[in-house]
């Protein structure tokens, strides 16, 4: 399968096909990120300080869990999905379930500019054609989806970690994004770098669990849906020409 | 002050002030409108049966309220602001702190094409440019929004629902929105008409309430920040220059 994948281009029409693929392909692939109510996940200038350095002296309404035993068994729902217990916004709880990562190179930028490396136990992927193979030791550079998706398959991953706007949209655009929590933060930011947008094909979704966070976050978690109906009514198969 | 705001031309530059228009002008600014989760209003062929006609095949959790009691006395809060018990998503709670509607032509028309006109009761401003000024006996029509706060105010108006998306990002850069509810819907719509984006100013907000409802909808309840701290900090009108 993933050769195959290596030796054709990438393209919207395969979309459904492309979901075809996901349910063989072993791995669940993983969402979780942070945008203004406005769906920005930085500024322009690459700044997210408005999310992680909120301003405290604005009382939210405290963390709590909006669907607490709503989320019972999943139909269909794949190795390394969320468990019931699991709430909206539960990073480590996310994070207990992720064996790799793969990020753009802005996403890696940033967190390589970070004190401390944050995975220093989990094998990082790094979408790149321009950094060298031999950058970062602690990363692996992958040129393409497709090359990436065949290093997560030859490793047997389990549940990936997918990082960063352009990252996440081609995932999403490949059906490769099972599970999808997007966390918004109080502020209209007006301009920066979007999440979605750009006439990705349509997706429904199933709210699996919401929940806010401190700092006036709503967390939402999702199954990105991939059935028979959808595929027929409302995917980007159907719809993109 | 509704004379002035006439006379005035509308810039970017004038939020601030606006903001303390907004302060005085007696009347709340209430959006409550409903996205994808991409943050589509509705398709670029203006349809909404994604939003209308959900697919009920798909369970999502059920109704539920996320911060139940956590809204208390809301420090400033505005005549017509919602009251502690009111949940995020509770429209009837909503439509009875309303006595004025503001949409733009487009939600005009869309309303106008319903077997019944929903809102008797209400008096409804209609902005539009291209409108004659006797269109329909049913509403009044605005040339501009300056027209439209000035009969709000003339009209002693106490809660004040704006809708349509061009109308709720004009009245959001102008300081008339107080209160915001988004409500996202389960899917992902790739492209159609956005509620946010074009760099409007930056705009805190704080998270009053949250709630899950039928279909998957994640509702979240704002009051639009202007406080002094907001106005030096992240407002657009010190970082508009």
């Amino acid at each position: 399968m993933s050769s195959r994948r290596q030796n054709r281009p990438v393209s919207p029409a395969r979309t459904a096909e492309n979901g075809r693929y996901a349910a063989a392909r072993g791995w669940t692939g993983i969402v979780f990120i942070a945008t203004s109510l406005d769906g920005f996940i930085a500024r322009g200038n690459n700044t997210i300080e408005w999310l992680t350095e909120p301003d405290t002296t604005v009382t939210h309404p405290g963390d709590a869990a909006l669907t607490a035993g709503a989320v019972a068994a999943i139909p269909g729902a794949r190795r390394r999905a969320a468990g019931p217990g699991e709430a909206a916004g539960d990073y480590a709880g996310l994070m207990a379930r992720v064996d790799h990562l793969v990020m753009g190179r802005n996403t890696y930028e940033t967190v390589a500019g970070f004190p401390e490396w944050p995975y220093p136990e989990t094998p990082v992927i790094v979408l790149s054609t321009s950094l060298p193979r031999d950058a970062d030791a602690r990363v692996t550079i992958a040129g393409s989806v497709a090359e990436a998706t065949d290093l997560l398959s030859r490793a047997r991953a389990g549940g990936v970690y997918i990082d960063g706007g352009q990252t996440v949209r081609a995932f999403l655009e490949e059906g490769l994004v099972d599970e999808l929590t997007v966390s918004r933060a109080p502020i209209l930011l007006g301009s920066g770098l979007p999440l979605f947008g750009g006439g990705a094909p349509e997706q429904r979704l199933r709210l699996d669990a919401a929940a806010t966070g401190p700092n006036g976050l709503v967390h939402a978690r999702y199954t990105v849906l991939r059935d028979d109906a959808g595929a027929g009514r409302g995917s980007g198969a159907t719809l993109r020409k």
